[in-house]
């Protein structure tokens, strides 16, 4: 039970951004509820002291404020639910990586602020979570919002020690497909076309820091980004064509005998 | 004057890799004479204890060992112009990052083993040299080089703490077009499309550390750069035109409405 006066916090989905906001809400004083499907992460969620109660469904219980961290399929999925039919909950944040779609799902929710916080990493599991995680770091929110829960929502990001950056959720949308989705699909292509190629000595012994720092991303999981690609689809397809045409161009130049047509690149970079 | 007895190794170019030999050489005894075109290099080589003197020129001095630790184009160079005028050094080698042509201009030189250590940064001077830059890397070498010299040019990548790679430089070469050509180049585009593109607030606050990762490379100088791909053109044209065939078909999956066809290249990385 709460003790009198803490504020409590509901968490959905205790990967990495559900656990690390709940042990740094929990050294600030709230006391923390979690649900997950999955009960392994929810178990290390627990063991690590990112919650104080686990349980299997919020049922209707009262909340200051309610999180959810789920793969983006899953927020717009609880989104539309609650737009109907609305949790107990004076705040309602997500923190997923694509936001127009979410902020449109939520069209109906009052209370509802739409988040992305710029933290993370390749590991999307609880193991990973640290109370810090969000020190500094920036942390976009739809400005639209309602007045009060806005106000509210900047004054939780900030508790957590991250810096509010408002921007339009579309204009969010657009620039992560490049800052983001991009570089994550890169660091994709080009892990699974080593794995594929390079499995044995002595070529899979020519592999050093500067791959490996390009492939880290590769790690990333399926299940966290099959719907940010879904989801933001038009302007990440735009991004891969650009970068695709200026590849095939350096491509061009290089056939051509032309390697000093790739010096601008080095110069802005 | 280095001590009765001690090897002495002569280095040319006092970069990252040039320094890190030098500081690990001097750590076992040989006395390190260094040249670099570059009076700020060289000095700072020297701060950092990296070498025992700093000269203009070798002078027909003799030494036991030479290490050509220049970029790719003055590697070339220096490698023509000893096979006409051949250095008074038992042992020559390079470490320059494309191997078939500098083996090819080698010959004529007795002595020469081309070689190169999978070590190294997007730092290319001596101010990030480390002694165990090369402990427990790889180093590759050329399995054909003359068998007296390969044998000492082995024993000596071993006494740095690096594990000696026979590979032949073709193959060599169109390994690293895909482990480190391919993705210095994808850095270089990636940190140049981010560059242009957002300039400031709120969309700059959008970058995290996935794409810091992805663009740590692109600090990497064209001094070093620009002659490896001259050098390596086809076959790192070749896998650009790879990585852009495949980027092509995802974003033509995603235009499509089929993200899930992207899964498999997470499955496999």
């Amino acid at each position: 039970m709460p003790s009198e006066g803490s504020l409590r916090l509901g968490i959905l989905g205790t990967g990495l951004i559900g656990a690390s906001i709940g042990l740094r809400a929990r050294a600030l004083g709230y006391h923390v509820v979690a649900v997950d499907r999955s009960p392994v992460n929810l178990r290390l969620a627990l063991e690590r002291g990112a919650v104080d109660e686990a349980v299997d469904a919020l049922d209707g219980r009262e909340l200051d404020l309610l999180v959810l961290a789920t793969p983006l399929d899953v927020t717009l999925a609880l989104v539309r639910r609650f737009a109907a039919d609305p949790p107990r909950a004076r705040l309602i944040l997500d923190v997923a990586s694509v936001k127009a779609p979410v902020v449109e799902a939520a069209a109906g929710l009052a209370g509802f602020v739409g988040t992305h916080p710029i933290a993370g990493g390749e590991n999307s599991g609880p193991a990973d979570a640290r109370a810090d995680l969000f020190s500094g770091a920036y942390w976009a929110y739809d400005p639209a919002a309602f007045a009060p829960a806005r106000a509210e929502a900047v004054a939780f990001i900030e508790r957590l020690g991250a810096r509010p950056v408002p921007i339009e959720p579309g204009l969010h949308d657009r620039t992560v497909a490049l800052t983001s989705h991009l570089p994550q699909l890169l660091a994709t292509v080009l892990a699974a076309q080593v794995g594929e190629r390079l499995g044995r000595p002595p070529t899979a012994e020519l592999c050093g820091s500067g791959l490996a720092s390009m492939t880290r991303l590769g790690a990333s999981s399926w299940e966290v980004w099959g719907s940010i690609f879904s989801e933001n689809a038009a302007p990440i397809a735009q991004e891969i064509r650009s970068i695709a045409a200026i590849l095939s161009k350096l491509a061009a130049d290089l056939e051509e005998g032309r390697a000093d047509r790739l010096a601008p690149a080095f110069a802005t970079s």
